[in-house]
């Protein structure tokens, strides 16, 4: 296939889709640490780890797609565009992602579009920042005899928008451990429909704030107060919120 | 604190869990492969990626707590006793397990008996199966338009039994993408119960069998029919069941 920019003779690049884990460059996985190294160019994001950054050759070419609440962003359609044209032009193109590509990541959409163009695409999974924040926070999303299920959901399109698919009501009645990710403007909307779903008001809570960064603090009550306190404690984005029995438990003893 | 065999004066050990991913040694994280070439002692199971024991340092001592089904096993405690033993003889001790330790993974029961016993405990989160696993067979657990939660679920207590916390007839009406973990056996009465509970029997299933692995393969049918789809194709664990709308993609065309 003709390209504008061959660089590799008529050869073209593999596009691979690098789940950076929630924000410690630590948990990149090896593999995707070693498709950084290799890459010729890096669509980066803002919630990436920024040291995994200096792990690129020194020619790679670092595109930040960033998208800044209220700010500048890149339209999905234009990442799509950019990762093919970079790859029909012959270079090995690494889509570099906080968290994991299919948790809320839009990857299979930039799947779906490199299989369109022809472009040989692969996935290397990361650490989900809806698992990894709540571990580093001593929370863990099952428990032998307490929960055997937990439940992901995001918190972008709450109870009532004419876009959600979720029933908030069966998941308060599931008996699952719910993860709420992004959802700080929206938490009192979800806690509201969780209870008048009908999940006891005193069932433990917690919103975990910049998971894994130095400035990480945990924010603790019941679902019912849980988004006052939130609210109260001016979190912002990012925050993992936890609603669950397993939300009292602090195994790392964070807060002592 | 005494300790019987103190190899570096008084000091005791740090226990590291460490989630080991759902098979591939690509997908340990960085931090991960660091905690296991420094450690003085490596506790490690049976699914865990094998690759990832030969960074391991040489006088590294490597103990097998795997559990084989029917076969020998080590119990729970017997696992934080060797553990504790281990760290207070001054070893830097790592517990390696596949996926990640706080998914059906019992680390919540280690850091609390780290906790108690005085040793200091630190958790580095892995790719869990239950995602990673689904990504590598090119199904996203959630898709923009299509779906915005996903539960994970445990197999192991199928619906009816005494010690179950979940309310199958509620998730099946949750609109939330379900995986359900090593749960082959108990398919036929998780699917019922879903169906039972309200979910269209033509919903999407899938099956992915030995996920990441060369001997990987996928079983897809609808909910009502796929666990006689994954019997008839004789199926056994490690299993990884999705099911949902998602369930129909398959965006890395794995199957083309």
């Amino acid at each position: 296939m003709p390209s504008t920019e061959p660089r590799v003779g008529e050869r073209m690049g593999v596009v691979t889709l690098v789940g950076g884990g929630p924000g410690d460059a630590g948990l990149v996985t090896v593999a995707g640490r070693a498709a950084i190294e290799a890459a010729d160019v890096i669509l980066t994001d803002r919630l990436v780890p920024r040291d995994a950054l200096a792990w690129a050759r020194p020619d790679a070419e670092i595109i930040d797609v960033a998208k800044v609440p209220g700010g500048r962003s890149t339209s999905q359609d234009e990442i799509n565009r950019l990762l093919i044209e970079a790859a029909k032009a012959g270079n090995d193109v690494v889509r570099f992602k906080g968290g994991d590509s299919f948790v809320f990541g839009r990857g299979g959409e930039e799947l779906a579009a490199c299989a369109e163009a022809g472009i040989e695409a692969r996935v290397i999974p990361g650490v989900s920042s809806a698992l990894g924040v709540p571990a580093l926070a001593g929370i863990p999303l099952t428990h032998r005899g307490l929960v055997q299920a937990f439940t992901v959901v995001s918190g972008h399109v709450p109870p009532g928008h004419s876009d959600s698919t979720v029933d908030w009501a069966a998941l308060a009645r599931s008996g699952s451990t719910l993860v709420v990710m992004m959802g700080v403007r929206t938490l009192p909307a979800i806690t509201d429909a969780l209870v008048a779903g009908g999940l006891d008001p005193a069932t433990p809570a917690a919103v975990v704030a910049d998971g894994t960064l130095p400035s990480q603090y945990v924010i603790r009550a019941d679902v019912a107060t849980i988004a006052a306190a939130a609210l109260e404690a001016g979190v912002g984005p990012p925050a993992v919120t936890v609603i669950g029995d397993v939300a009292a438990l602090d195994l790392l003893e964070n807060d002592a």
